[in-house]
């Protein structure tokens, strides 16, 4: 049984941001606001930044850590203070603490409501990586896209594919995705037509986030990947499913992917995930040396989408699957990733893959949902779904729940714009129209 | 004809680095010294962070452009920047100029010679683009990895493939690059073995940097293409083959390239290219109306890649390839990156793909230059080549000529370490022997 611990704030079971679970975030009082480090609890975001000029807040060795406008200085500062803050932060919102609990100026000046302020991108990502890593998912997408009596390819079960993915374009929950144009191929023409995206899908992943960087050349041992972890965040991978088709072979994707990719704006540590580890499933064949792990690798945390049309006032939940389902873990894809020597940083977004559970209704994209529009999916107002439509709304959610504890992820969420109209004699790109 | 300009100082006419060339580079005195900015000039490095700070060089609207760890800030400060410190610098280095000429105390401390300083990755880069783009290259791998009969992939011809690369593993010229070790799969064995390569390539390619950067959801058009690209580098995409093979399908080259990616450390400005430019190959069939360009829009640039086995004094030429076979331009490559939305970044590097010609002696990798070891390379030492070996350097350079005016990019070079030596039982890496 984990210790059930109690703050002062008033703060609903059901909550996401219990104080067991403490995720950072970056936020501003306005939109173009002095952006600092927060934590999500409650309802409230609490500012770091303001603790920490008030002297609550110590960290070894620096200054400065929570008045920036991303995490990488704090998590660069090392796991021995990620665990002190964490600790801290428990101690100052314990209901027996009175630090804070009485002083009242200061928790008016330090807890903002969460409704009222703007969250931003919490990290500075130098890399991201995107892996592959659910079995039922390369199984369906190998069925569909490539042959069904060798959907899963020889390679994937014995290292788990990855493909460098497009930093720049990573936004965080709340941002518009335009619908993206390029070339698509349809079926019985000779040549590929330019046209905005038919095939516009989501694919629910999470994301980790390296919390220690390494040196060209210098693998990380699988004992030691665990060490380099600092957290998680949900992802949305934006996909164009007819982009990518045309354009994947031989190199992988690209335009079908880097128009945008969105995590959730709060970063869940592994210290708070601690008490929801679960042993990933069996691996068979057993993995080569470099890649063996004999500990509980995995996370029990519930995981589901919701949609809503510009039509309905309500969400349809279409998925719902969990972390645990992934076959290779985390530190199994960190340590594959430096395998050969290549280094990674602080900050560098690694992707799981879409998690696919077994069943139907666990499928974390469109396109194995309705099997590429085959079989639509209908929403509670009646409308049929095959790919996403202009205005149509994503969310995600994740979470963990054990022994009457819970922690959250709270949520990404992206509505869908029209895609730009191109006027190619004029060679300019108008502007899009908001749904 | 170009206008012949003539330094004060002595310059040797064969030079890389005339006066008409002036690239940019990030030098410091001793390896762990005060980084800035400089040029090449003859044999040597003109200290840009000097005259800057003399009042010598004046940016419209920013100060300490110069004096700075990444030729960044100097890039964002906008193409008119570019041209005007182009035009300072050739005056100030011209023979009719006395400012800097007859001032001995301010050249005896701006200008180093470049053999005794040094060199340093010149920009920072946020997201690293590997193009696809030699018809010859890509037909020559489909041969050999695919379908001699399909070698090129109905995409190839219809858009300049491309995939992300890693941008924390690019290096600069002169690092060592450590054998990568991994997964490789021998034929007629069931399951992949953990090796060192075994089949150690270059590519020679170059790479643009991009000079402007775009909003998400903002494409380039083609016609504004050239204004986002500030200048070029030499680029060596190390790959190792037999890793790529088993872990390309589906979602393209990841250890098989993350191990290393090097470039030359100046680069060279695109009005330094200028001159050299030509039309490149006729496109067929006529690219879809955002890709169609109807101007001069490659470059003539001569390449070469040598090799020195560690038993041999000297180099071998074992590639010489031109610029100007790239199908796909850089305006063409950049244009495609961001139609579907995703956003650019000051310093970006974006990487030609593998330059071939169509003759065997133009093949830009082993891979091709031994067709897979099928044909292996005699070096004059009477040394054999399939694939490289430990201790082999290899230097790439390039350069432009016409009407008796020469401007060059200098090297890109590396030198291959010995592969790590992995003890899985005590699950640590083993410090490599230096060759």
């Amino acid at each position: 049984m984990m210790q059930l611990l109690t703050s002062f704030l008033e703060i609903d079971p059901h909550s996401d941001f219990t104080i067991h679970n403490l995720p950072y975030g970056i936020f501003s009082e306005v939109p173009n606001g002095h952006k600092r480090i927060g934590v999500a609890i409650g309802e409230w975001v609490l500012d770091l930044a303001l603790l920490e000029s008030e002297g609550l807040l110590n960290i070894d060795g620096n200054i400065n850590c929570f008045n920036q406008p991303t995490l990488n200085k704090f998590i660069e500062s090392g796991k021995h203070n990620w665990k002190n803050v964490r600790k801290m932060l428990q101690s100052l919102l314990s209901i027996d603490n009175p630090i804070l609990r009485d002083n009242h100026d200061l928790i008016s000046q330090a807890l903002l409501k969460r409704d009222s302020i703007t969250l931003h991108l919490p990290i500075h990502i130098p890399g991201y990586t995107d892996f592959y890593s659910s079995k039922e998912h390369a199984t369906n997408v190998g069925t569909m896209f490539r042959d069904p009596k060798n959907a899963l390819l020889p390679n994937w079960s014995e290292l788990p594919v990855g493909y460098n993915g497009r930093a720049s374009s990573v936004v965080v929950s709340g941002t518009n995705i335009v619908r993206p144009s390029g070339q698509i191929k349809l079926p019985n023409v000779d040549r590929p037509i330019f046209s905005a995206t038919r095939k516009l899908d989501f694919e629910l992943e999470t994301a980790f986030v390296v919390g220690k960087s390494t040196e060209l050349g210098q693998p990380i041992s699988i004992d030691n990947a665990w060490d380099h972890i600092f957290g998680m965040v949900l992802l949305n991978d934006w996909s164009a499913r007819d982009i990518q088709q045309w354009e994947y072979v031989p190199l992988g994707p690209f335009n079908a992917k880097t128009f945008a990719s969105a995590i959730s704006p709060w970063v869940v540590t592994m210290e708070a995930l601690e008490p929801f580890k679960v042993k990933g499933p069996e691996q068979d064949p057993k993995p080569l040396d470099y890649l063996q792990e004999n500990i509980a690798n995995s996370y029990d945390i519930h995981l589901s989408v919701e949609v809503q049309s510009p039509q309905s006032q309500s969400t349809d939940v279409i998925c719902q699957t969990n972390f645990k389902y992934m076959y290779w873990s985390m530190a199994q894809q960190l340590t594959h990733h430096t395998i050969a020597g290549c280094n990674v940083q602080v900050g560098d977004l690694m992707g799981s893959g879409t998690i696919s559970g077994s069943k139907i209704d666990s499928y974390g994209s469109l396109l194995e949902l309705t099997w590429n529009t085959t079989k639509p999916i209908t929403l509670s107002n009646g409308e049929n779904r095959g790919f996403l439509e202009d205005g149509d709304r994503v969310i995600m959610k994740g979470y963990c729940e054990k022994d009457g504890i819970r922690i959250g992820f709270g949520q990404v969420e992206n509505t869908i714009l029209a895609a730009h109209t191109f006027n190619f004699d004029k060679k300019e790109v108008e502007q899009y129209e908001t749904v």
